[in-house]
């Protein structure tokens, strides 16, 4: 059975040495997440992840979920006992407000915490974790009267909620939409149409779910714009906010998928429903931008997830699988074959999946902080300048994270050999599961075209001037430090790629969108590889810092990795230029019928 | 339900201007392979493929392998009917030697063929094509007596074929293996031991099956060097040649594994089963080789096959989903979307799969016609030069087509967002069954290794440096032409960086083989690149000839292909080049405890 156990020691370098925890004890929610406090909840919520969520994702895999000839559907054995004592736990409530019942901790704390949870068992969190979207999404756009309807208890996890957006004729392209809504003379609204891929329909985890469903109001316009958002409950709170009437909407089936077996994808048909509608008319789309943004963050942390739990396995299996015999043998060793981790190939395998992993926790903690600062700094300068960050980089941790996330878990495949392609082995659930993550909250397609058409032109290019700034300042100062100077020097080559294809995006796709389309995710990949870069030039400098105090060996393989990501990783970022800068001309000039 | 149509035009193409088939009708083999016999083959093929095979794949993936109480083994429904006309239609006697009954076809012409087959269902084909590789085994190393004996109903169909070498505790490295053979007194040996990963190890398609076992005789070193090599068949012959007594070895279990479940793979055990020792004694290896080679050419067509039917069916979903609009749209259209492969980020993927798989079916093809080559050729001058091509080109079929195999497969499944994570649509199954060529036949790290540590320095590097002078001879041609020097200069190149790379292989690898182990894959996949856009400069020019005659909008499409592999793929070969100049220090360096 595959193995877990939380990287707390590296969530916490991270956590000295990237975000700089300490230096925002000013802010709100950061005054409570003290050193202690910090290190108790890490380990407690390794804990809990590895005791209580890992024992139940192969088993999960397996048995699945089940629709019932009722319509009601449950998940797999343990998962609800798992629920209540996530629920018990507090883990579903680290980061909500506390006006709604939650601990109100800074959500690069629930993101840290988040990475453990989805290591240990994808499906279940898949279930559970849209509720926080919804949370974000009311918090946002209800009215009083529905926050305090709705908030306590979804804060509290005794209701969950889920986001209701595609039909099976509309992913992408929400405007296509054709679920209606007919307003009642109460002020409620008929909802009739039907919904595919919903996480967690349906499920025998809590008492109520609350779906936020995105319909048109009769007569309003059939496009994007004549969206509006509506609060579809399963069971319609009764005067006392109690689950009371069970609302017309039903389970058409659940969806038989590739990987995160233990998670319900259904179909959710409308017949009828009774919904209130949530914010204005028409403006449903800003409702469900605050559920996806939030969401996109926490898909991305699924790549990194899916990238740490694969790693550690194939760690374990390289240093207990004996196979051939090392080049350098250590004198005296006469055993007929050495552990596999003595060869170059599978440590080239190890150290892949280690550079690439440990980049990207510090780059999604790195972007969890970006949202604290952007709803918490003091000034409101710092405060956009955060939120202006969050909104480049969230396609990035979303898409490249997750592109990372399926060839980290198939190098850790790989390092298993056969029995690495056997169920019974674990490795590949891991493949399978981290597989969606490139799909949902948007295609990793589609986040490229986020990044290069909407966020880089915003604001006359605002963010990634800013983004260069951080980058270019991290690199003087490494260039002037003899150690960390080939790092630096490295990342240099890489951060001049990003700003030539960026200017050569600036000059070519503004009058020929085709252009930013043709480029969009080989400019994605360039971006990630050198934010990864520059984070991996901040751990080293930390590193250096940890050397002299406490823990050398830590800092050491802290170090090594990052010389590796330089010499490994970084070159790529000239291909990736050249993708951007070939532009769209080939790829259009193919007539549709000669695919 | 996916679809799949053979790309006879694709085939012929290559097999017109990249194998240049008619060049060879003085040799054996070659003569009966006129225009017309390939034409009909091809499109008997193919339908075979379409009709016959693929249509069980889907349905052979959801029912499995099942092993009875009784131990027997019996495969999806519909397989034993479907290999029954794979047996009359001879589609598994097509290279076989007409001596035994075979129709002694070019191997080039088995090729194409088998990537039909097996992009139409790759589970039926694991199950019944290993008996090729047990043919050409006997055939170089068996007695006349068991040629006799074995050979005709092994080429017929009638019987079926398996190679036995990993053991739970010995994969890459064989010389681990327990499996023991005791001299009797009539000359047999009786074979004990536990074989896993066998594929069609157990059946209902053939009356017999003839396992080829590798094995130990008591007293014989225990290590590579006492390996001898067994025919084990499950029924032994009888007097006449008809399976007779059941033999002492029996199915423990079949796998359950993340893909090609219409496969049964056995664990085998061996209790004092009747064995019959083919060639010398300790040399079992050699046979082994024969068997593994050829399938490890096989087993790089697989990559090719499952990425031609996913690209398929990704075109089709694109030119069928409707999502979004066109930057730019045709006139008069008003429908609300358009079909998503007006989309650059789609047609990017198309391209991305359309330009590695076109020149893996030229580089495949060309490859099997050395095969033919060394076999055949009027000369031993030409013969040794095709067999050090096949020597060298071997493990980069396998590695480079099979890692292909999995980004494309996954790229296809991309193409169809949400759908393409739904076991119903079927792409997901593509990604599972193409994962599995990565891994057996010796993993893609091992095929790395055996190209850097065997192939290359192999009588002073010869065979690299006619791979060498073919590339160079063919850039030389291209510049001198205005509309192939893009090309043939984006080629010169890569192949500066690969010639670079082998120069520091040479320099460092010799004296530190860790620097090869290090830089392996990474030079696999320099070599693979640059060996592709060979493939594509040929292409090009094979297609400006047809410009002018006959079929102008197929050469069009190839010239574009060929640009967007020179534009977008063959910039990769720099970054390999750095990863393998980067050496093995910093991984060396990382104490194990570090992991």
């Amino acid at each position: 059975m595959p193995i877990y156990s939380a990287p707390t020691r590296d969530t916490r370098f991270v956590l000295d040495h990237v975000v700089g925890l300490e230096r925002y004890q000013n802010i709100e929610g950061f005054t409570q997440a003290t050193p202690d406090i910090v290190n108790a909840i890490l380990e407690e919520g390794g804990k809990f992840a590895a005791e209580v969520l890992q024992p139940l994702n192969q088993s999960g895999d397996r048995e699945g979920c089940t629709r019932h000839p009722d319509g009601s559907v449950t998940t797999p054995t343990g998962f609800p006992d798992a629920y209540r004592k996530y629920v018990e736990g507090g883990w579903g409530t680290l980061t909500a407000p506390a006006q709604w019942g939650g601990q109100d901790m800074p959500m690069v704390l629930g993101t840290a915490i988040s990475e453990y949870l989805m290591s240990a068992n994808l499906a279940f969190c898949i279930t559970v974790m849209l509720t926080e979207g919804c949370i974000a999404a009311l918090e946002h756009v209800a009215s009083d009267e529905q926050k305090q309807m709705y908030l306590p208890k979804l804060v509290s996890g005794q209701w969950c909620g889920t986001m209701n957006l595609t039909e099976a004729h509309a992913g992408t392209d929400l405007g296509l939409i054709r679920t209606k809504a007919v307003p009642q003379a109460d002020g409620t609204y008929r909802i009739t149409g039907q919904k595919i891929f919903i996480s967690g329909g349906d499920h025998d985890l809590a008492e109520n779910i609350i779906h936020l469903v995105l319909a048109k109001i009769e007569g309003d316009p059939d496009n994007v714009k004549g969206i509006s958002l509506f609060i579809v409950p399963k069971f319609l709170p009764d005067a006392d906010g109690n689950p009371g009437t069970r609302n017309s909407l039903s389970v058409g089936s659940i969806e038989h998928k590739m990987g995160i077996a233990g998670s319900p994808t259904c179909v959710m048909n409308y017949d009828g429903a009774t919904g209130f509608l949530v914010g204005e008319r028409m403006k449903g789309m800003r409702g469900m931008f605050i559920m996806m943004n939030a969401a996109r963050l926490g898909v991305g942390v699924q790549g990194l997830a899916m990238s740490e739990v694969a790693y550690q396995n194939a760690v374990q299996y390289a240093k207990d699988r004996r196979q051939g015999r090392a080049f350098v043998r250590a004198p005296g060793v006469t055993d007929a074959a050495d552990p596999i981790i003595v060869h170059p190939d599978v440590r080239r395998m190890l150290m892949d999946m280690r550079a690439f992993t440990e980049g990207s926790r510090a780059l999604a903690l790195w972007t969890a902080l970006q949202v604290d600062l952007a709803r918490r700094a003091p000034t409101p300068e710092e405060r956009q300048a955060a939120d202006d960050l969050v909104a480049l980089l969230t396609p990035v941790v979303k898409g490249y994270l997750t592109d990372l996330g399926l060839q980290i878990t198939a190098t850790a495949q790989q390092v298993y050999g056969g029995h690495g392609y056997v169920k019974e082995w674990g490795m590949e659930q891991f493949v399978r599961d981290a597989r969606i993550a490139q799909i949902y909250e948007g295609t990793n397609g589609i986040q490229a075209m986020d990044l290069v058409g909407r966020k880089l032109p915003a604001e006359g290019g605002r963010a990634v001037r800013a983004f260069f700034d951080l980058v270019s300042r991290a690199i003087a100062d490494g260039k002037a430090e003899a150690d960390l100077a080939p790092l630096a020097e490295a990342l240099e080559k890489a951060l001049q790629h990003l700003q030539g294809a960026t200017l050569w995006l600036v000059q070519n796709a503004m009058t020929k969108p085709e252009n930013a389309g043709a480029g969009a995710v080989a400019y994605m990949n360039l971006m990630g590889v050198t934010a990864l870069g520059w984070m991996w030039l901040i751990m080293a400098r930390g590193a250096r810092e940890e050397l002299g105090n406490g823990d050398p060996e830590f800092a050491k393989a802290k170090l090594l990795t990052a010389k590796y990501f330089a010499e490994r990783m970084l070159p790529e970022a000239g291909t990736y230029r050249r993708r951007v800068e070939a532009g769209a001309e080939t790829l259009m000039a193919m007539p549709v019928e000669a695919f």
